[in-house]
């Protein structure tokens, strides 16, 4: 699955030419900063001149934890469910940024370990019912893996298919800080304990005790990993998802914007993987989560947004979405230099 | 005009009711950082727990400056018409961003030297074609200030009488980021070298010539300078105007979202005049110029984005405006614990 999706790179006259449109707009050159660089590639994704980031969907999977039993997390595992019902109803955050941006959800159960009732807008994955505990083995199996990405991937052309320009990447899961800091350190090697934190909510001694027993789990698979074993080591089946979802949307030409620490960590296995995704993906923001940083300097991206946010469920993707629609509109719409008459520098 | 418009005080009991209705929503506590701090913010503002940022209304205040004449910008005074043109044919940035993000523009002729031919849908102030050559005498009388000032405050007033809850202030004007650096070193007392930044343009030699003339300029009125006196002295018509604005918001209960360095300088006047104003103003973004994160700084303001941007227009207020919808949309929409019938943490 991560390597049998073609992904079309983006034709280097398509970033030159969207220079040169962007340089004849009604403004100082280079003045809209990053809005710009934005608008270059997404105008070399979908290699048009007139890029639209609408519509814009947030594919919003979640998964349960074997290692929570361990108690790498502040919350029980029953709030991934509970949280599943909450998107299902509207009420979350992820919901009211999505209404409030003009983002479609689609709520995806890519592994939830407690009972959740049929409701005809909820995607099943039907792989397991949460993760095994990666402190005593792996929490997932290869095929569990494979089908977890093949379910991301799906939901990604789904969506690409009926439309959608730009798909949002989050996550909800009890536990799953814990598994995206284990596959940031096996797959970029980065170091355990800095990306260790609070997560949902842990105080310094919980996220001290959060250390120790990722070093347990870590150890139990040393050195580096591919993402595909690593996924299969530490879980989850919510970041599988999230991993194939971005590799799939980037072979169907869709902007992936990326949310937080964990869907980062979903974006370093699927870049790892297949590099050739990078021109289709957008980090959204800067997480509170102190490891985050270490990723995106990992993966050499600089996010649009910094506002502390913690929360994950791609809020802070929702939130930052409106610059790409800007950014499309800037493009696609503002006056030329010679279509306003006016004047140049002295 | 500074002194006269009553500004209310948000009640404490607002913002500590806004802390705990933001607390039982159905995440981890302060999981939004920034976001929660501005519900709470317009929530006191609005004295209410279903805050709106909507209506916006941007005020795009246009105007010219004699000290132009002296070389500080790397354009003509004829663009700030020109501009003005392509405001009221919809084709510049701000009018593209304020399409994009549902915010209504109302363009402003605070004092543009060039004709502009009857447009019913710009509002103009009659004061001064542009201010005099602040080198050789002040920008403007103190009669002139005064009407700028009121130009701008109408005009936030009667919005905020239809129906506008959030004020974003915007400018054009060739030379005024001129201004906007002598303004911000009179009032207060921020070392006028490094307030001088490249504005729309300027290379590296230009930015020198431009300080040399700023040094001139400022030396013309030495020491510190009232808001008042400050703006009499260095213009211009624009940047009064938006002054009056902010002061005026304030009094109507409207959040003032401020746009870059030349909107900044407004600010500063503002609330130096007025701190009374501050609870109803947000800062959106820090801007290239180098200048304004020192101005940032005095105000002890924390901007919401940092993109780069150095266009004005409000432009960078048109980008940070939907973070206030989505703050609001938070406060007033999401579940809380109770009512999703959601676990605590362990």
């Amino acid at each position: 699955m991560l390597a049998d999706l073609r992904i079309v790179a983006p034709e280097d006259c398509a970033v030159a030419n969207a220079r040169n449109e962007i340089d004849a707009k009604t403004k100082p050159q280079g003045s809209l900063g990053r809005i710009e660089a934005l608008a270059q590639q997404i105008a070399a994704a979908q290699n048009s001149m007139k890029p639209f980031a609408d519509p814009a969907t947030l594919l919003l999977f979640a998964g349960d934890h074997g290692m929570v039993a361990e108690g790498v997390s502040a919350w029980p595992s029953a709030v991934t469910a509970q949280m599943v019902l909450n998107f299902l109803a509207g009420g979350a955050a992820a919901n009211v940024f999505a209404r409030s941006n003009g983002v479609s959800v689609v709520v995806a159960d890519a592994g939830v370990a407690s009972d959740l009732p049929p409701d005809p807008n909820l995607r099943r994955a039907g792989i397991a019912r949460g993760t095994a505990n990666a402190l005593h083995g792996d929490a997932m199996t290869a095929a569990e893996v494979e089908a977890a990405l093949r379910f991301g991937a799906d939901l990604a052309l789904r969506s690409a298919t009926t439309g959608t320009r730009t798909i949002l990447l989050g996550e909800m899961g009890i536990g799953n800080t814990a598994s995206a800091a284990l596959l940031a350190h096996a797959v970029d090697g980065i170091d355990l304990v800095a990306l260790t934190g609070p997560g949902a909510g842990l105080d310094a001694a919980g996220v001290k005790r959060k250390a120790k027993i990722l070093a347990k789990i870590a150890a139990r698979r040393p050195g580096r990993l591919s993402p595909l074993d690593a996924l299969a080591a530490f879980g989850g089946l919510e970041i599988a998802a999230m991993t194939g979802a971005l590799i799939a949307g980037a072979s169907a030409r869709a902007i992936v914007l990326v949310d937080g620490f964990i869907a980062t960590a979903a974006a370093l296995c699927a870049l790892r993987a297949r590099p050739d995704a990078r021109p289709y993906v957008v980090f959204a923001h800067r997480s509170k989560e102190p490891g985050h940083r270490l990723m995106l300097e990992a993966l050499q991206a600089e996010p649009l947004i910094d506002l502390d946010l913690r929360l994950g469920e791609g809020t802070g993707a929702l939130l930052a979405f409106p610059l790409l629609r800007a950014a499309c509109a800037m493009l696609g719409q503002m006056a030329t230099f010679s279509s306003a008459g006016i004047s140049g520098k002295d």
